[in-house]
């Protein structure tokens, strides 16, 4: 019996981010139809000849997806590994939209050194937590309401979500975006309706 | 400004459990409709005249439930906080099976301490790793596979997700039951198809 230890991947650099990146979609589910290997970011999938994303293998690096062209509507955060079909990275939402129109690596993604704050008030305002870990019930950990009102991304990368064990709407954060600051829920993402966040966890790359 | 910290709640003992294990289920959507508070495992909610759950409440402690009665078929975690309808707690499924009948505490989750070793092939054989923390892509961590052939739950419970990021058919892991050994995937849950795990988490409290 040989037990070996995980080990995490080297954080990343700009000088081998194309190493670092690397995702094959497919058109069909069960990785079957026209296929393309990306490297980099993607802002319209249709310019490269295809009509949708319905499966995907994250080869290596964290990427989201958007259900929109040029990163704009529902989030979908894609780590390493095989999502077969639409419902293996769509997560549960309140209708059922089977689209991902562009994608982009995130690059600050950081499991071991991921650290925000979040405000009970919009415009980082009321009380206030740091969260350095994963939270799959903000409540159980202490924090008082379902709602979020502001937050600040020092490191890493974060993934908030509507419900509690990371489920419903996500809400992709990054210290690298916005100088880290989402200073009010309009601000999570062109799809978020409600300040409600219940459940918060680091990406890791 | 003033920063707080967030505290975990203490951990459970028997003598407490009826005050630690609260949630408020509901017949229908959004919290409307019969309702009832649990404090401990309830079999079939049929037999408390309920047709099935749309909405729960979770007060307090980790919770699973079922799809079928008897603790039987797919698993849903539940962490504290609000869902409000199915698709917040079922996730991302194969079948969209819109039904819980049964569930219960889950006494042994313990954010802080858990611990547990995955095997590569099944009667704890092969390549092993021991996990204690969330662990969103196995395979970024290290995993070679996107299968684990068996597990043994050392402290406290897991949930173990078919696919990354915490999407999938879910498989709730504890200390407690078996004798925290899992040989081999029949043994993850009697709605189990195949021994594919993508994804780790530890269950809070």
């Amino acid at each position: 019996m040989n037990r070996v230890k995980i080990q995490t991947n080297p954080s990343t650099s700009g000088i081998d981010m194309a190493l670092c990146f690397k995702v094959t979609v497919f058109e069909q589910e069960h990785f079957q139809g026209k296929c393309q290997e990306l490297t980099s970011e993607c802002r319209n999938i249709q310019e490269r000849g295809f009509d949708n994303i319905r499966s995907i293998r994250v080869e290596s690096g964290a990427w989201v997806g958007y259900e929109h062209h040029d990163f704009q509507g529902q989030q979908f955060v894609l780590e390493k590994g095989e999502y077969p079909h639409w419902d293996a990275y769509s997560g549960s939402l309140g209708y059922h939209v089977e689209r991902m129109m562009s994608l982009r690596p995130i690059c600050s993604a950081d499991h071991q050194s991921s650290r925000m704050v979040i405000y009970e008030k919009e415009n980082f305002l009321g009380r206030n937590v740091e969260l350095c870990d994963d939270y799959p019930s903000l409540q159980a950990m202490g924090w008082c309401d379902k709602q979020v009102g502001s937050m600040h991304v020092q490191c890493g990368a974060f993934v908030c979500y509507e419900y509690p064990g990371y489920r419903g709407q996500q809400y992709v954060m990054e210290c690298d975006r916005h100088s880290g600051d989402y200073q009010h829920w309009r601000d999570w993402g062109s799809h978020c309706q409600t300040p409600q966040i219940q459940s918060i966890r680091r990406i890791q790359q």
